[in-house]
């Protein structure tokens, strides 16, 4: 195999498999090289990540060492993509009736719904994430953009428990927003004990949905080290139960009237 | 730019972006490199694409022309991941009350989920398809993985509407197996008029669920131009209803008495 080829499985290799350490030994023995030019390879590889903004190679020498491809994208190319994003939902179309924001064709967008991962991922790369757990139904394709990332599980907690998920535990809690209590449903089998976990979720106004689901976590004793929702809107009769989180946009204000919407960059990078 | 730094970024741009057509003059601008150079390097891409079995470039000459990441994984490498789903689908310890097989575990895993989804592109890879259709929960990662692929949208069809989608139609239907009358709702906004979309599931028995999904697309007057579910079971007071699809997974049996579970590969690479 020519060095172009190797690159060529590599790269591939690397972008389908995050945050995996692979042994040097598994790339010499698949492609019949030499240790050193093996190396150079792999530092071709690591420039051209860094070069264009999609992450890097870390390698680790000794017996348990290996090379890990790190998917953290650069703060340019996720702000970017977050202003492209608010210029879309400022699109006075979107008003849906009761002052709602239609967002349901942005989250069908694969391409989308991958560069809002990718912007998780790249603040998130600081804490060791052992699984990502969303609710039912928006937050999914979001929680397995950054599962996808991160290479961990997905755990999608439900509103009514299933046949097909076994015995679950689960809890009431007050929706913040519209102050009515509510049923969420995690399945036994779902989520093994002690683990550090990242919720993400598509909305949040009070934060009484993710409260809740961080209360369900705590019956798994799961730690939640990280939270994510893709939009934050102001909840102008209720305080906000939920301080601690990453959000990629903001929506100060839909204005059915005038038909005027106006979405800002959320707290991303700037909580860290 | 050098020939592997250059293959570095193709690589990472085509995987990202299966089936968009783009034009050489893009390449050459971008990594300031002559037409002809490039064609090697795209040579060279495709060459190692074909090897692995992840898929071909496809190149049209002339003003509308340009490159074509096509993602069809080889039939040996479907085949050889549907066995091992088959193989961990097959342990005892998966059987419910009621004889349900809990597979959540499987659906939670982002691997997983990928090649389920490539096992399906690469037979669906004949077709044009506009939009993934899915209904909720359990579909979702799945139709997600194969618009990846296909590089379209994904439309989810849901149990109840919902104050964010806006307008929607509605139908009921009965469900196979319980048969019992249920309903689902797509929002108006969701799917344009006249397209030609890909259902995707997560389960099908007497195949009701989907015959409704046909039935509500029908009032989108979308065209269903492929099926594709995850794992098939018999019924056995109902016949199927659906005879047209792809199924990854067949379980034959599941006998909560003796433990036994019997499952075999699907449809896929049959009904082609």
């Amino acid at each position: 195999m020519k060095r172009s080829e190797r690159i060529v499985c590599l790269v591939s290799y690397f972008l389908n498999s995050p945050y995996e350490r692979v042994q040097l030994s598994y790339f010499t023995d698949q492609y019949k090289a030499s240790k050193s030019s093996l190396s150079e390879d792999l530092d071709i590889v690591n420039d051209m990540f860094v070069k264009e903004g999609i992450g890097k190679l870390t390698r680790i020498t000794g017996a348990m060492g290996g090379v890990t491809y790190e998917p953290v994208f650069s703060q340019k190319s996720n702000e970017d993509f977050i202003k492209s994003l608010c210029q879309k939902l400022a699109d006075p179309a979107r008003i849906l009736p009761g002052g709602y924001l239609y967002m349901s064709d942005l989250l069908g967008d694969p391409q989308t719904v991958k560069k809002i991962g990718r912007a998780f991922v790249s603040v998130f790369s600081k804490v060791k994430i052992d699984a990502v757990v969303t609710v039912e139904t928006k937050g999914i394709p979001l929680a397995y953009a950054v599962a996808n990332y991160l290479n961990v599980p997905v755990v999608i907690i439900r509103r009514d428990p299933k046949v097909t998920e076994g015995s679950s535990v689960s809890i009431n809690y007050v929706s913040g927003s519209s102050r009515r209590i509510q049923t969420m449903v995690l399945s036994k089998r779902n989520l093994a004990e002690n683990l550090k976990v990242c919720i993400i979720d598509d909305f949040m106004k009070a934060g009484g949905t993710i409260t809740g689901m961080v209360d369900l976590l705590s019956e798994f004793n799961a730690e939640v080290v990280a939270i994510g929702v893709l939009a934050e809107a102001e909840d102008k009769y209720n305080e906000r139960v939920l301080k601690n989180y990453t959000s990629l946009i903001n929506v100060k204000d839909v204005d059915a009237k005038s038909k005027k919407i106006t979405v800002n960059q959320g707290s991303i990078y700037k909580t860290i």
